[in-house]
């Protein structure tokens, strides 16, 4: 097992990613390609424990910046960290790409390099909530801005199988996410995904709600790109405003201040609980291969952990029930 | 000031309804019209401490239920609660409108009896979120399921005047919420709208993303009714999520279980800050009066809160404001 680290996205780039690559390395028994400028990399990996002979070193000459337009500077940039960690699955020298780079290059490299797989028409970005109930995948977080009901329907089907296979979740339920559970409600390409996923080859129960992002009544929702890179957003935006608010409160008097230290554990459970770097990042669904997208902003530990994610969805068998089970709706007429 | 509550509204009506009632009338020196059932409300009313005589029932027929479609019910019905309360509205006789109805029905009925503002495409609703910095204005929550940049523009107009007047912020931020901060990202509605706000008569910075929406960085965001939806009912499921999940971990340990009770009334007032039923209900802007829509399981706190805020809004100059300012831009050219 090898896995691509774009080693020149992110904020926080070379440092964070070298570090997580390391920390990957040393835990999780995975080879590791660090793709990027081959100075830069050295002199990060230099000052630091290595593991073993476990990490490579993959030289390129160029970059995406976390704020360039991916449709301009993609095609003319072969040599950019992200084309190059890609091409080295297409090549079958790495099984996975990790990158917390430019997102909308991440995904447009993965489209021009892998290729989608037959059936789907746009790939989707799943991402991982964690529901009072248990998990809840969202697809898409944002890898489209307009979004067919065809391609809700696609949704449907890659969060299913994503969710049983790597979630180990029995027959999960899907909905689709509207601004009411009754029937008719939404806009007319909700409400034609909505007939269409009924007819689906899955365990659809109709419309949710914002809400149930976070209840776990449900385990795959369907969404558009748009709507829901606004709920990944806003959710991390709450966890981080309900912190500080906790904070505040807690500073306020001797009593909570004790009260506060007392129950530091259990702060520290429920700050994991809500942490999203505990999966690590989202993965694209719908390419021939596999792509986790971390958060700009990623920890190492965040990368260290889509790492993780990398190698289970690698040694899962969702790639081939993708293939298999689209496949089979590209000619059923849907 | 008389403000019309349609008491038959909610899912917990018309009990919830006229202990909100009660307490608003002995809190906030206002006159209250309960609509509905005069039996069923003279009933609630008997068992109840009255503070005086500010109450009065003003009896009606019908009502709409909680999941039906108003489109198909509304204009049949014209005794129904809440076209029964906007009507004593449209006649003078009461200055605006508590509803934790059928929201449909409530914006439906505001629409036909009040009309709208002129040079109002459509009414937006706003709901007041608890950023971590201070109030966020959010327009559209959920009036409208698709929205043309002209109406994101008009939302742009209304959210900047009812934040400045109603929550006494100066020269407030404008933005739109989108998926990425940079120009050029998201859907082509949200591109055209973005250029027609740079030429609004507000202070607009931009796009914004969801992560804003609790940070308080911007206090007013635009975002068609769909989105805004989603992010209201999701921000709820998630502090409620995030209740559980707190009370989960500190009932593991003992030391947990003390540190929690010492800080128990930190923990009230974070629940505070982050409690929708503080403002009460979203603010129903563009129709020619108030109308206030309450979540259909508000508390009598929240029907008591919201019953508050169309005081405020009654009081306050925004009515004027909003038709003398758009009415400007009517024959703008926009």
């Amino acid at each position: 097992m090898n896995i691509a680290v774009d080693a020149m996205g992110g904020d926080h780039a070379p440092a964070v990613t070298v570090q997580g690559a390391l920390w990957a390395q040393s835990e999780l028994e995975v080879n590791i390609t660090l793709v990027g400028d081959q100075d830069l990399l050295a002199q990060e990996l230099s000052g630091r424990k290595k593991a073993g002979n476990g990490i490579r070193i993959h030289h390129c000459t160029q970059m995406v910046g976390m704020d360039e337009a991916p449709l301009k500077v993609l095609r003319r940039r072969r040599d950019a960290s992200i084309m190059v960690a890609f091409d080295l699955v297409r090549k079958g020298r790495a099984d996975a790409v990790v990158s917390a780079g430019n997102s909308g290059a991440t995904i447009g490299a993965a489209a021009l390099l892998l290729g989608r797989i037959r059936g789907v028409e746009k790939p989707g970005l799943a991402g991982v909530f964690p529901g009072a109930k248990g998990k809840v995948v969202l697809i898409d977080v944002g890898a489209n801005v307009e979004t067919t009901p065809r391609q809700l329907f696609e949704f449907g089907i890659m969060g299913d199988i994503f969710t049983r296979s790597l979630l180990n979740m029995d027959n999960p339920k899907v909905g689709i996410l509207n601004i009411g559970e009754e029937g008719g409600k939404g806009n007319e390409r909700v409400r034609i995904a909505h007939d269409m996923l009924k007819k689906g080859p899955f365990n659809f129960i109709g419309n949710v709600e914002g809400r149930h992002i976070f209840s776990g009544d449900v385990q795959v929702i369907v969404s558009d790109g748009f709507v829901g890179n606004v709920a990944v957003k806003l959710s991390e935006g709450m966890a981080e405003t309900m912190g500080i608010m906790v904070e505040r409160e807690m500073s306020r008097s001797l009593l909570s201040r004790v009260g506060f230290w007392l129950s530091r554990r259990a702060f520290e459970n429920l700050k994991r609980n809500l942490d999203y770097a505990e999966y690590g990042g989202a993965l694209l669904l719908g390419v021939k291969g596999v792509g986790i997208i971390c958060h700009g902003s990623s920890s190492p530990k965040a990368i260290k952990n889509a790492i993780r994610a990398a190698r289970d969805f690698v040694n899962s068998r969702v790639q081939d029930q993708l293939e298999e089970r689209l496949g089979r709706f590209r000619s059923g007429g849907l």
